[in-house]
């Protein structure tokens, strides 16, 4: 099989992955709640032969500040519905929801996921999140967030169950034999009877293993719980975008995790997100950039960099210069690599403008076409990447400059295909159908 | 305004309301995971100018019993999942989902119900359940069910906590301005910081009221509590199908305690289930009835009989006589009415086949088109209903029998429309767009 680069199409928010993208001209902040917006992103994706479309969520508001509530896009629809809906919408590409493994039930994860890929003809997948936020825990009637290490004790039952929910039928099970009158073979189900720590679960579920028998299953991979997690579990992982060697070693180290897993390493793909600045020339593109770092008001960069360094600012002008001493514990948030936080700690005196502008550049990728083009290829063919989970800062135009500008290039090269071959999700990650894991537990009778 | 007659296409299971339906010439139990079935199903339904689809679901696979497995067509699509899928695919009809209070969490069913609202241009609709049975529980951490008086208290709860988050924000409260860079009003957003005895959910909700503001709300109406509930809080409900007399002192007594809620009983729809066998004669119907109920296979009847009337036959004959004597709790199940129950206790000796029989018969309505549209304008000129839920025996034929017999007979008699005429469900049920509850707390900032 030849090796062939992977992408997603990643929204962060319906606004894009920067925070105020929906003041860019391209915006349609009107339409964050509009299906025909979202099929159109669907769409605009396919025209890109993206292997799947990928939406980020939260289970809250982000309210602690003012400015989250002024200047922040965050409304949004629900997974789920929304990409229910998509899969009528857009033929082709994947599907992957969003989902905590702290604040629901492995049965009805189990369930909406195993529809999802029955209705989509097997394009389902999810995107496993432990949740992050105490605003999160607050709305599932907790004060603050489960600790980080058992929120992946927490996510790594939640997957076996989920597993062994959607292996509880058979793919020969049903009959629907209106001759006999048997409707299913009751020697063909299992139930799962789960007993663990977190979760007691009897099954079976009442849906049948879909198109993909698992759906696609994504992670993160910034912390090493995260990564341990992957590395047991996941069929891709999506990462940060560092330095080419950093990303190597990433990449590597993780392939390694994986193998010790008794994993197949070419079978589980890892994808840096792209943060894409596309212009015709470097110098629009670079103009670019600029637009879209200055579309945010100042009352948010303050109080953003006040949240990721754990240290409140609010009051202070962007450019009044401090000295970092932190004094929020936001450590229990996530251990992902906080790059704010090491240059506050770094400097004797930095401003938030700086700490805020310094993480927008460190983040995107700027340059034509051709230049994005030769990145990506260069980090797929170092092995610093499987592919890209594709951010755009401003929707619909970001993903719409890179269809336009940098797939093309990528097509010219051989690196990503001109049109969808493969019917299902999983194959199109080189994966084969999930086999059905037999835990030898009859049902009564 | 003109009443006119409600209709909803209530799908008890994919392979129709009889548990065996499936076994039926028309049935396609095959095809009980494709979403094309369900859209089938659902513009069938909009030929009929129904007003909305009604999908009932369970948490759970009925296998207490081995005759559950192997003859009852279970297996069916997520609800939330496929009502989002079916929104793109039938472009009138009502959407109404089936959602347990028992094993949700109200930050989700807000959100959820929301996002199909927004999805589908203000179809949704949720029927309200507390789930009934111990199966439910295994599947939720529990060994068996919440209490019945208990479930009713914390459906209660559930329903103000997802009304107080539907209504965080006001309607004017998303800005989208470019050029101030507000994206919302502040002042415009409220967080429902609900502490109970159930929930404790601070929201606000990371979604907008959709345009019916609450989406339709639905409930049962069985049993004491259920009639409680769904006098304070409901939009509709639907109930079984008695005698006239029966019907009209439930209409009469419920709508009384609608008004005791303070609350316009005209804006309170009472749809009875109506389980219409059509034949072009009465003889074809008659036959068609007996045709359907031979399609359960004894081992089924036996144990449905001893699941229903609480004692256990299993192994014993259909046809042998036995005394009730009960041996099996089963009233935490359902306080509704239990008609099986009631005449093995009047009977000496009884048979598993008469109960299953009996009931069989009393819940069906068997004629011809014009003799069933008799009965339905009789039960709603008589006030002894608003609209039916039309459950059909088997799917697609019992709907398509009752759409192309019944429905041109209540046309023609000016009960039912022939077109969509509102947008909206809520407009169909002849409510207002919900207006939105202020509950005076504000945000932080």
């Amino acid at each position: 099989m030849t090796r062939r680069l992977l992408l997603g199409a990643f929204l962060f928010h319906p606004g894009g992955a920067h925070v105020t993208g929906w003041r860019h001209e391209s915006a349609e902040p009107d339409r964050h709640l509009d299906i025909d917006f979202f099929a159109d992103f669907a769409r605009t994706a396919e025209r890109g032969v993206f292997d799947t479309l990928f939406f980020a969520d939260g289970l809250y508001f982000w309210d602690r500040f003012t400015s989250g509530i002024d200047h922040y896009s965050q409304v949004r629809p629900e997974p789920l519905t929304l990409l229910a809906a998509l899969s009528v919408r857009a033929k082709n590409i994947g599907l992957a929801a969003t989902i905590s493994t702290t604040y629901n039930e492995p049965y009805h994860v189990a369930r909406a996921l195993a529809s999802l890929d029955h209705i989509s003809g097997g394009r389902a997948a999810w995107n496993l999140v432990t949740s992050r936020y105490d605003e999160e825990a607050r709305n599932f009637g907790g004060d603050s967030h489960l600790d980080h290490s058992r929120r992946y004790e927490r996510g790594a039952e939640f997957v076996e169950v989920v597993n062994k929910l959607w292996d509880s039928w058979a793919d020969d099970a049903i009959l629907a034999d209106k001759a006999s009158g048997f409707f299913a073979d009751n020697t063909k189900l299992q139930t799962p009877d789960h007993r663990g720590e977190f979760f007691t679960v009897r099954g079976p579920l009442n849906i049948t293993r879909g198109p993909q028998g698992h759906p696609v299953l994504f992670q993160a991979g910034g912390s090493p719980a995260g990564q341990e997690l992957a590395a047991a579990t996941a069929d891709a992982v999506f990462t940060h975008f560092p330095s080419l060697e950093e990303a190597k070693r990433f990449y590597a180290g993780l392939k390694k995790q994986v193998v010790e897993h008794g994993r197949d390493p070419e079978r589980f793909s890892i994808l840096p997100t792209l943060r894409p600045v596309v212009g015709r020339s470097r110098a629009e593109a670079e103009d670019l950039a600029e637009q879209i770092l200055a579309t945010t008001p100042d009352s948010l960069i303050v109080e953003d960099v006040s949240h990721s360094i754990g240290q409140d600012l609010t009051g202070r002008s962007a450019d009044e210069r401090f000295a970092f001493a932190p004094n929020v514990d936001v450590s229990n948030e996530s251990k992902s690599p906080n790059k704010r936080r090491e240059w506050a700690g770094q400097s004797e005196q930095v401003t938030a403008r700086e700490l805020y502008a310094r993480s927008f550049r460190e983040n995107v990728v700027i340059g034509t076409g051709i230049e994005i083009a030769d990145i990506v290829e260069e980090r797929f063919t170092e092995f610093a990447a499987d592919g890209f989970m594709v951010q755009s800062l401003t929707v619909p135009s970001g993903l719409e400059n890179f269809v336009d500008e940098v797939i093309p290039e990528l097509q010219r090269r051989g690196l990503t295909r001109t049109a969808y071959e493969e019917t299902t999700l999983r194959e199109r990650f080189g994966l084969e159908r999930a086999p059905r894991a037999d835990y030898a537990q009859t049902v009564a009778g």
